[in-house]
Parts: structure tokens; C-alpha cells; sequence
């Protein structure tokens, strides 16, 4: 089934659910039911509040209504009539979206003994559904606005198969169990201080700060593996730098509220870009120094609506592993095949092999010229070719300032979140006026490139939970290895144990609580900790160690070094 | 001299300069003439702008005053007196300072032709003035308000002996030759765009970027050996962490002014302790668990007035190593042992052997209870005892929330700096309720630390700075050698070289400009890079480099292997 199809087949089964609503609770008033990714929805008017008792009863009605396979009639009608119609039903919301319809002749769909205002199109008959299921029940206000009335949206889903319903659903069950705001929170990784510190600002605990201190030393390692320089810009400045940038005309409603210093006004950085500008032009630059690539894993602050704030993935301040790259046309096409190639090696080492390429080209409204865009365009292609990566074009999905490339991973259950990122960038070069010195000793215009591989450390940190579903690398674990002695007289043999794998750089802890060794065990595997170094007396008079890998795998015993040899292949290899 | 004679001396040397003047200058009106630290000032209200010449004349006037060996002879006087004396003369600031005395006894001095009111004390004579010299010329407003006339202040130094001036002379040559300010731009290290971007916040260029990510990478790894945790913060919240904490009370003046948010004020923070308090408190704590040691390169911002900021010395945004400790009262003593121990190593590691030590205690105004103050004031003694370390106690100078220690660092040039501070804190745990399980199933409140070690990044990379005169070790250099080809012909040989020394984690990069090889060496001088690699035909064919330590030491001819053996071993050693 195609996209198309799929859609049409979703909607027409939130009919059939609007169906067996009325059918179920006559007084209910519709508000609208559309196809969404993944499933569709209705919106009702109730009375009470639906239970999941109640979804499960509506299942029970749609399957009759399924099973009499009722035929999806279309029919043209004039406005005046169908208000008639809908009025003499007491469908006051219908009333509503059809009196702000322009256009007189009006299309009503019937299956059954229920009529829908609807531009269609639907399936043949409701006994083409084969598999469905209502997930859940949640309040909406018609319209999205908060002075209207709230009415009660219910959720579900459809596919062609059976097979097919069920691996969606085990997928939302999975995908529930990865959750990072579960799981950052059982594994003590991160905080969101609501009510005292502020919504979409993360506090990162002792174990996510650890994590990300391994992230930011491998981006830095990498970045001066690759000719990048590093760079330290404060977080806040004078908002005259953001006039110059143009993102308080264009970003305005994204940046925070000005800040008076000495009577003149600063505001919180949501970019890195001005900053880096200013250091590129503290003096004047050859031809020969470039291309120039300045990094920095740079915070910045940026106004979400409280209502699209969602753990670690979309917050109001976030560290980007930004990079821009001042350089000559001519040298455009290297620089990007640069970049690919540090991003597929950057994502491969986390854990991610595959992942789609979106190239966005010149939208309607642009700064710079055809020409230029044309051959930043090109490089971005060529550069794409050229690193074998395949790639879809988003027609005019450019940004106004130049073409981009980006870049959405897939992660362990196959959903797929937006990562990296490569723009080329017109705009800010006129607008600071950055120049080099070229082999004709005159000045000549900067291209810039901007860049993220991780895109937010915040957000890579939530995909890199669900991808992983907490049970990291051992390379990324805060806690490598447990030492768990069995009984108290092995705490001091567990102690010599930690020193010696601290001394080769292994991060260890010892479970010196009091407990059984079963909870003990259960303990270490809630906290996803790669492995278990279990101590008894036995193993102290055989000079070895009992092993046990995380889920629930017995590694048979072994001296210490053989596990120091195992484990730090495993971290070589960023296992 | 003691420093009270000596401050006599330099106040007389200043009476003598102001006879000079009225000698030179008859219309010159006085305006004050105290001893400084260093030296003495006087201002005067004169037609003309002083000159170095005048600088000179004044000299030679004051060594004539100074051979005629004039009494200082000191006088009692009654107010209407003195008033109608000054008057007489013309000597209007005098005047006014008279009218403002209460006391109907006055003092004043006189020297020769010369009469001043002062309290003194003075020298016996003139003639007992030995050695001094007059340093520059500026303007001062009167009594330091923009509302008063400009005077010109004149100032001068005195010792007792030639020696002495001449080696202050030579401190003060030496101290501005190490100028971060001057080697910042010189060695391409930071800027700050003033008008751009607004004062006193740095960027960092990437030469000083790059020592700090070597300083921030050091501090790290000593977190962990040390058991310390990292922890990660946002740069703003909501205000009312900071009516809890208090700083809103008693620090307003530094913090900048509130962003709103969605109708709430956030503030851009000023310190970081309320945030790993809230982390502290995101679960309960047992005693087990104590101590607790959140660490941070935490950025803060404070307000400064724009008059006293100083390159990275005083600033308005600056990254602190800051680290706040958790514990019980009884584990005090000892976490104050680790932390000087810890100061000690990491300030000898960045060459700073010698400091001065201050114990603070107990202010007149102070929160927490007597009891308290002397458990916690005996275990910063106690700890500094066991260290071994020399200290001087400050009655009366701790903060109201607790005692603490502070470290001056003296430089190679033996300037004093203040750096590390060790700070007990009562406040914060009573105002954020910062509590443990104690061993009797019941609440306690903490002990809580603040230690910042390097006290500020930029501050203390500025010292840095000064301290190395621009030459920083080898372990902290951003480019290790350089390599200087002697001809073009051995540049891609030179590729070749740096391309090994980057393999063993050595920093090099390679001249490949077609100037002369003296001006390739003194260019590498200039930019204070520790070793140069000479390659001409000859070492090609013998299969060795000429090396070249800055400060023109001819090392000779070896092997690279060799070379990477010398520099390694400097480096190991953090040389």
C-alpha cells in the first residue's frame, strides 16, 4: 500500500470509529477525524469521559459495522443543504467549518446509516479494514485555540494486515520501554527542574555528564584529527551583533528577551555563528590560510513554546557541536566531502549505519545569486556522489541564505530523528562583510559553512537512550564493570580488584550493600551496567573471577586480566 | 624600612614633588598628595598638560629640594587660622577640605617655601630622600567624581637606596613587557570586541582556546582520580533560585536583569551553587552516599563596572573550576586536606611553587551558630596544619556564611595574584534544606564546600600568561615546533616530519613562507614556539633535523627520534 492509499484507508477507519461513537453514544457531536503518521484520529463531544473500556467497546461496534461492510458513498450537495442537514443533526461544529467553506457545492460521504461532511477520498467499503486498534483517549480543543471548548480526541491505528498492526504496536511498546525520560530518570542521568529552575533546561546528573564528557572527547579529538580549530565564545553579546546577522528581524520570536548592561542591550546567544565571524575577521586573511574551520561545542538558547518541550529532544538550551568553515569557492566540494565523511564515521561509532540524506535546494525567496547557488548546490551533489552516499532532493526546501544537506539517522527500532546537518551559507558573509585576501591581493567574499554532526549533545544524548535503551557501550558507560562480593569478607579482596582496574583506565564500583546476591545481581542489570565481576571465597583462593554480562550472561570464571584484555578490546573498538 | 616608614618616606617624597611644582608652576592650585602602594601620588589643577619633559624638570627641582635638606617642620594651627592662610594662597581644593574638617586643631607641614595641610607623619628632612623617580602623568577628577574638575596626577615612586628603585624600575619593564593584553594580541590568543560584542567578555581565538581545552582537560582527569563527579548546568534560571539562595538580596548589584518567559523571570546565573544543590536534592541521600563532590567548568556572568575591567583579569562572563562538597560535619577535616592537596599539586603543575595562605574567620555578621563557626574554623586550621602549609589568619574576614582560605600565587616576577579560595558554607544548605539520612534513620543537614582552584579560566590563563611571558611550557603550547624548511625543496620532507610528530600526539606545523631563514627563526621566536626543526639538503641526506630551542639555543644535529624522545620526557613532566 502506498502512502497515499494508507491514508485514504486510516481515515476511512476514523469514520468507521465516528460510526460506532454514535452508535454507542448518540449525543456525541463530531469535530474532525483526519489521517496522521502512524494512525488517525477523532474528536468528539461528550459528555462523560471515555475509559478504556469504552475504546474497547467502540473496537467491538467498529467490527460489526466492518463486518456488515457498508459501501462509502459520495454525494454532491449545495451548501444551503447541507447546513440543513447538519443543523437537523445538531452537528454544531459541521455547522461551524461549513459556513466558513467558500465554495457552494459541498461533498458529504455516507456509509451506513452515518454521514460525514468530508472531501474524501475513502475505500470502497468499511469491509476493506482488516486490522485496527484505538490506542488511547486525550483531551483537544476544537481547534487548537484554548477558548474553545475541549473535546475528546481518540487515537488509533490501521494497517493492511494483521502482522503488520502487531509489529507497530510491539514497536510502541518498545519504544515506551526506551523512553529517556523513563529511563534518564531510573538511571539517574538527567534532570528537568520544572517548577524550580525552569521548563526545557537540563540538568545533567553525575552519570549523563560523564557520558557526555566521553561525547565532547571524542568530537574534539576528531575535530583536531581533522584540521579544525577550537574556539570560546561568551553567552551573551550585544544585540547589535544579532541586527548585523539579521536573526532579529527574521529569529526574532525564537531569542530571548534583552538584558541592560551599562544602558546598552545584550541578549542570551541562540547561535553561534556572529561570535565565530568575529574572530575570523580580528585580522585580515590570506588566501592561504584558508579554508579556516573554527569549532566549538557552543550553548546556546533558544524560545520553544512550552507545549512542544519533550525531555532531552526539543528544549530551550542545548549544546551544539558547531563548526563553521570559511573558505574559497573553489575549495567548497573538499570541505564537504570532509564533512560526510566525518559525520558517517561520527554516527557509525555510536551506533548508527544507516540513515537518509535529504539535499534541500533554492527555495522561492533567497539572498545570493543563481550562479552561486548553482555551484554550492552542485558541490553539495557532487560531494554526495562522490562519498557514495544516496540521497533524496527536497525541492525549494533550502534555507534562504543556501542549499543544505540533512541528514536523519535511524535508530535500533527503526524510527528516524533528524542529526546533522551542512548548509552553505550567502547571507551572513554580505551581511559581516568576511573576506580573504586572495593570489590577486584584493578582497574577495568568504563561502561558510555551517555544520553540526550531532546537531544538540542534548537531543543526541535522548536518541543515543532510546537507541541503546539505556544499555550503552561499554565505551560510553558511566560504570564499566560491578565488583560484587558475595558475603563482607571479600569487600577488601573487591577494593584491590577496583584500584587495578582504575589503574588501567576500567571505571569499576563495588556493591557493598548487605543484600542477597540475586538482588544484588537484579541491581546491576536495572542499572544496565555492562558487567559483573562476582568475588566469593572460592574465587579469591583460585585467584579469578566469576564474569557475568548484562542480560543475564554467565561468562564462566577467569583471572582479572583476561577480562581486562576482554573489555578493552570491547572499548577499543567503541563497543 | 617597615612599611609604615616607608609609606612616611614616599608621603614626604610627594610634598617635595608638590614644592617642585609650585616652584616650576606658581599658578598650580594642590589638590591631595597621598602615599600608595608602590609609591605616592599628588594631583594639581594646571593650565598646561604635563609633559615627560616637565617630568624631568620636576626631577631635577625636587633633587635640588632634596640637597638643601629642608626641615619637615610640623605646625599646630587653629581652623580659621589655617582657612585664612590657604585662602591667602589662592589654594582653593585646600580650602575646601578645611571647611569639611570638625576638628578646630589643624596640622600643617612645612618644608623650605613650601606649607601643605597634613596630618603627617614626615621625614626629618628633605635631604633624607635617596632614591625616586617620577613614572606618568593623568588625569584624576577631583575627590574621583565625574562632576569635579580634572586635575592632573602625577606619580612617582621612593625607596630607600638606588638598588631598590632601580630593581622596582625593572619589575615594572618586565611586568609590562608580560602584558596579557599585549601578548593576547601579539600571540593571537583572545580578543574582546568592545563595540561589537560588549566589553569584558573574551573569545577566545584558537591558539587560547587550545591551552584552555589543555587546562580544562587536566583539571578533568584530576576530577575523577580525585573522586570527584562532573555535573552540567544551563546557563539561566528562573529568578527564584536566587530568592532562595539569597543573591538576589545580597548580590543584586552584580546580576544582570531578568529575561522573561512565558511571564517568569529567568536570570543568565551568577554562581553555580544553587544548581548542584537542586541535583543533590533530585533524590534522597544517605550518609553511605557522603561525600558527595560535584565538579564544574561552570561559565558565570557578573556585573562589573566598566572602569575596573582588565583584560582577562577582571571580567564580565568567566568560567570557574568550581566544585561544591556535601558532607557531615566529621568528614570536614579531611576533605580539606584533599582539596589543599589538590591546590598545591595543581598550582605547582602550572609553575606556581610559592603562594601566600589567609584564614578567614568569623565576620561580626554572620549566619549559622557559634558552635558551627569554631567546628569548621578548627578543620580549615587542622587541614592546613597536616598540609604543612604557612598561613596567615584574616580576623573578622570570612563571609557570613562561613570561613574559608584564600591562596595568592606569587609569580615568576614576584607579583601576587589571588587564585584559589576554600569556602565552608552554613547558608546555603539552611536556606535550600540540604539534608542527609544519617545512620539514626533521621535528617541532617550537610556541610557544604565551595573550592574553586584556578578561581576563573580567563583570569587565571591571563596570570598564566604574565607569569610565562608568552612562553608557556611545552605541555600548554598550542604549536610544540616548528618545522622550517631552508628551501622549498623540503617541504613535502617537512610534511613527511610533521606527519610523524602528530602521530606520537605532538603539535607541530611547518613555515612555508620564502623568506629568509633568519627571519623564519625570529618570526618562531616571536610567537614564542619552544622548539624549530631546521631542515636544509643536509639533514635530508644524513637523516636528521637541526634543533632550535626558542630563546636562540642552538641544540644541534639529531635524529627525530631522538628529538621525540627530548620533548616527550618535557612533556611527561608538564615542562
Amino acid at each position: 500500500m502506498d502512502n497515499n492509499k494508507l491514508e485514504m484507508y486510516r481515515h476511512s477507519a476514523s469514520h468507521i470509529m465516528a460510526q460506532a461513537v454514535k452508535h454507542l453514544f448518540p449525543e456525541a457531536k463530531l469535530g474532525i477525524g483526519p489521517a496522521i503518521e502512524d494512525g488517525f484520529y477523532y474528536d468528539f463531544e461528550l459528555k462523560n469521559t471515555l475509559t478504556d473500556e469504552d475504546l474497547l467497546k467502540i473496537e467491538e461496534e467498529m467490527k460489526k459495522i466492518i463486518a456488515q461492510n457498508y459501501p462509502f458513498v459520495q454525494k454532491e450537495t449545495k451548501k444551503d443543504e447541507a447546513l440543513k442537514l447538519f443543523n437537523s443533526f445538531g452537528e454544531k461544529y459541521k455547522v461551524e467549518l461549513l459556513n466558513e467553506l467558500q465554495d457552494d457545492k459541498i461533498t458529504i460521504y455516507t456509509q451506513g446509516d452515518f454521514i460525514d461532511l468530508c472531501r474524501g477520498p475513502h475505500i470502497e467499503s468499511t469491509g476493506e479494514i482488516k486490522a485496527f486498534k484505538l490506542l488511547s483517549v486525550a483531551g483537544a480543543y476544537w481547534r487548537g485555540s484554548e477558548k474553545n471548548p475541549m473535546l475528546q480526541r481518540i487515537y488509533g491505528t490501521a494497517f493492511e494486515t494483521e502482522n503488520e498492526l502487531k509489529e507497530y504496536l510491539d514497536k510502541c511498546e518498545e519504544a515506551k520501554k526506551r523512553d529517556h525520560r523513563r529511563l534518564g530518570k531510573d538511571l539517574d542521568l538527567y534532570s528537568i527542574y520544572y517548577d524550580e529552575a525552569g521548563a526545557g533546561l537540563i540538568y545533567w546528573h553525575p552519570k549523563g555528564a560523564f557520558v557526555r564528557n566521553i561525547i565532547e572527547n571524542f568530537c574534539k579529538e576528531e575535530l583536531f584529527k581533522r584540521g579544525y580549530d577550537l574556539v570560546n565564545i561568551p553567552h551573551i553579546a550585544k544585540i547589535d551583533l544579532w541586527k548585523t546577522s539579521g536573526h532579529l528581524e527574521f529569529y526574532k520570536e525564537n531569542m530571548y528577551s534583552p538584558i541592560k548592561i551599562d544602558e546598552q542591550e545584550y541578549i542570551v546567544k541562540p547561535m553561534n555563528c556572529p561570535g565565530h565571524i568575529l574572530i575570523y575577521k580580528s585580522k585580515i586573511r590570506s588566501y592561504r590560510e584558508l579554508s579556516i574551520r573554527f569549532a566549538e561545542l557552543g550553548t546556546v538558547y533558544r524560545y520553544e513554546k512550552s507545549g512542544v518541550l519533550h525531555g532531552l529532544l526539543r528544549v530551550r538550551g542545548f549544546t551544539q557541536d558547531d563548526a563553521h568553515i570559511f573558505c574559497r569557492q573553489e575549495q567548497l566540494e573538499n570541505e564537504l566531502v570532509a564533512i560526510i565523511d566525518m559525520v558517517s564515521y561520527v554516527l557509525k561509532t555510536f551506533g548508527f549505519e544507516s540513515y537518509d540524506v535529504f539535499l534541500s535546494t533554492k527555495p522561492e525567496k533567497f539572498v545570493g545569486t543563481d550562479e552561486n547557488w548553482q555551484k554550492a548546490t552542485d558541490a553539495l551533489r557532487l560531494a554526495l556522489e562522490k562519498c557514495n552516499l544516496k540521497y533524496t532532493i527536497d525541492p525549494g526546501e533550502g534555507v534562504f541564505y543556501g542549499p543544505k544537506i540533512d541528514i536523519k539517522i535511524k535508530d535500533s527500532i527503526g524510527r528516524v530523528w533528524q542529526c546533522s546537518t551542512i548548509q552553505v551559507d550567502f547571507n551572513l558573509p554580505e551581511r559581516f562583510d568576511v573576506n580573504y585576501i586572495g593570489e590577486d591581493g584584493k578582497e574577495h567574499r568568504v563561502v561558510m559553512i555551517h555544520r553540526a554532526i550531532f546537531g544538540s549533545l542534548e537531543r543526541f544524548f535522548g536518541i543515543l537512550i532510546e537507541h541503546w535503551a539505556g544499555s550503552f557501550p561499554v565505551w560510553l558507560s558511566p560504570i564499566q564493570a560491578r565488583i560484587i562480593p558475595i558475603t563482607d569478607s571479600q569487600i577488601d579482596y573487591a577494593k584491590e580488584l577496583k584500584n587495578k582496574l582504575s589503574q588501567v583506565g576500567l571505571r569499576a564500583d563495588i556493591d557493598t550493600n548487605s543484600e542477597k546476591m540475586g538482588s544484588k545481581i537484579r541491581s546491576a542489570e536495572l542499572e544496565k551496567i555492562p558487567y559483573m565481576i562476582i568475588i566469593g571465597k572460592k574465587e579469591i583462593e583460585n585467584n579469578v573471577i566469576s564474569l557475568r554480562a548484562r542480560k543475564s550472561k554467565d561468562l564462566g570464571q577467569m583471572p582479572l586480566e583476561k577480562f581486562i584484555q576482554i573489555i578493552k578490546e570491547e572499548i577499543d573498538q567503541k563497543k
